[in-house]
């Protein structure tokens, strides 16, 4: 076994019929191709390590099984998509079911890959696990849309963010798993006016 | 084949070599048997069909996959449990969230069987379809909480039950699948209050 900086450095390119040493963004490159080409049926840590002219040991170095790679391709679909930052609570929150969840999953592959994710985590506890880091680091990001809210006196410092944006996100993944993204983003507005005045002390800002 | 009548008439049981019938609530206590004692691994029509001693035809008569089949094991564990009528809508929606979800999912087997059905429901359309027909007709009934409480006049006529129904339910799923069902639990009050509070025209009923 070679060791990671064996598996950077340049000399390893070198070592003839030895296998080119894959960059962790050349594999996600290649796990996204291969998703995109052969779809979920035919993703696999083999099918992405033939691709990427990896070795199967330096793919599992990086991620334990499947769907943590599958994961890592779903959140860089994600990443390009930045938080809205509307200058009003319901504008942000309207845009966070709208384009980061929704909107987001509507678009063919990412639903589909996540769906998927989801679906691994209720079998395996790594999978679980992977999926249970990712929602928290979401998360966590997504309570900045309270705290600034917080800031701007839209609502009091009080107010426990994690609740509403569970509430939020929960909304989503329901409609998602049950194949109703369509009449869900049809009820976008009244789900979150629906939380806003949840909200004790909320006063709406006008922008 | 022979036809539904056949089935179930008495006369088939004379039919020497020929398996008996086995009634479909026969089939579905063989299947809570399997299910309690190999757990979802051991769960197949396989096993069912040996432990009610019927033959696979007659169990794929009744139910099309084995998806099917636990979504009606796990649907005859909930109906021992009724929907909650405390007289308030806060009583309810608490006793809902807390007795038909969150807390009758942490017991153990239905949790674990339900989070198996959402599973195969990403990747199967049978189960999808089944899992759908479920969920509506669940959420029909879990609705009369709110038209009690529209009776009650607790709520305005206008209400979108479906809307309330949904952001309760999706809560609870969200957590499921995440394995935090305790963390949900711990937060039924605050979820409730701020869905009622999110109900325009929303008037507390002290009991």
């Amino acid at each position: 076994m070679s060791t990671e900086n064996d598996e950077n450095s340049e000399t390893r390119k070198s070592i003839g019929a030895r296998r080119n040493p894959a960059s962790q963004e050349a594999i996600l490159d290649a796990a996204e191709y291969v998703l995109r080409q052969s779809g979920l049926a035919g993703f696999s840590i083999e099918a992405v390590a033939r691709h990427a002219r990896a070795g199967k040991p330096t793919i599992y170095r990086w991620w334990p099984n499947r769907t943590a790679l599958m994961l890592d391709v779903y959140s860089r679909f994600k990443h390009v998509r930045p938080f809205p930052d509307t200058g009003t609570l319901r504008g942000d929150l309207i845009g966070f079911l709208d384009r980061q969840l929704l909107g987001f999953w509507s678009d063919g592959l990412p639903g589909l890959v996540y769906r998927a994710v989801i679906a691994e985590a209720q079998n395996d506890d790594d999978a679980a696990a992977a999926l249970q880091d990712y929602q928290a680091e979401r998360k966590q990001w997504a309570a900045q849309i309270i705290e600034r809210a917080k800031l701007r006196g839209e609502v009091p410092e009080t107010t426990d963010a994690t609740l509403i944006i569970d509430l939020v996100v929960a909304y989503a993944w329901h409609h998602l798993l049950l194949g109703q993204l369509d009449e869900a983003a049809s009820r976008i507005e009244a789900v979150v006016d629906t939380v806003l005045r949840g909200i004790t002390g909320y006063k709406e800002v006008v922008p």
